[in-house]
């Protein structure tokens, strides 16, 4: 195959990104968001957001990390965030999906995204601290629109909340600060989040 | 309201652009995809095919552009390629929108949008016509890989195709004779394609 060709296979196989459900309810309160429009909204949110980083952040970089860094799921699907059974082999699955999918592209963008995913998934750079209060914080203002019903829903307690933003803050103090009083403070007084 | 307050109204605003349908079928030939869907599509594109600008892009402001084009369709509607009549008012509803949606943001990043949202309508700077390049090949890409169906199922002539793509090649030469021969063509041969 031409490089032009590898990178079309790659762009169509990622089409199937569009078809991995997560939990969240979009504001309609009806139908749940996938896996590409999650990405989508995160890339504005941080083209949008990047002041309020603790460090200074490579936009681009952080984008891009966001745009790809659930790409794994087309192979290993979506582990819910509070689905403890499904997040022991979750590592193996993605790290599976990464070979594959990324390994699509020729061997130079192939290498530069699967380093970004690796950058995400060990969150340790500024901008992979970024990426992770944004993977935070947009399903938490979508639980918040709809009123807290996805979290009504599950049952879900403050302290799995907590522990599932337990490194919001270090990717932006005044985001999590923000998440925290607006989004996720409202729906335990209304009882929508247990405590 | 404080800048991150307006800054989050704009961003669970635009959640609505993905109930924004478009008339190109997803790979599984089922499903037609949506507005955020197709821009985070676009997104991953430009970033993998940027080597291919006729002339050097910016690589976010370019992204970025692309991940915002849209927006403006929360209030106006997605206007179908060949829908002659659409098109008419199209200008007018989509000015409207834009003007509501991204002056929901704080002034500085409301006119950073609108800026990129009219840079893009516009079409001339390097990095809107390699955006118009994408907002074209990305559904001819599609199109493609689902044998034809959308645009069997409307009966669309060649001279439609070449028409919308009349811009194509001015934002990647390399990329539109791609589109041309990989996607196109065959799709004449296959008579899902209408001479």
């Amino acid at each position: 195959m031409t490089r032009l060709e590898e990178q079309f296979a790659f762009l169509k196989e990622i089409d199937r990104e569009k078809f991995i459900g997560r939990q969240t309810y979009l504001t309609d309160g009806k139908r749940k968001e996938n896996d590409a429009e999650h990405a989508w909204h995160m890339a504005v949110m941080t083209i949008l957001l990047s002041e309020y980083a603790n460090e200074p952040i490579d936009v681009l970089r952080t984008v891009t990390m966001l745009l790809i860094h659930d790409l794994v799921e087309i192979d290993a699907g979506d582990t819910y965030a509070y689905d403890e059974e499904g997040k022991k082999t979750q590592h193996q699955r993605e790290e599976a999906g990464a070979d594959r999918i990324f390994g699509l592209l020729p061997e130079d963008q192939g290498k530069m995204l699967r380093e970004l995913w690796d950058e995400f998934e060990a969150g340790i750079t500024p901008e992979a601290r970024f990426a992770h209060t944004m993977d935070n914080i947009q399903p938490t203002m979508l639980n918040a629109a709809t009123e807290g019903k996805a979290w009504a829903e599950r049952g879900i307690h403050l302290d799995q909340i907590l522990n599932r933003n337990k490194n919001t803050a270090d990717g932006s103090e005044t985001l999590w600060k923000y998440s925290r009083e607006k989004f996720i403070e409202p729906n335990i007084k209304a009882g929508k989040i247990l405590k």
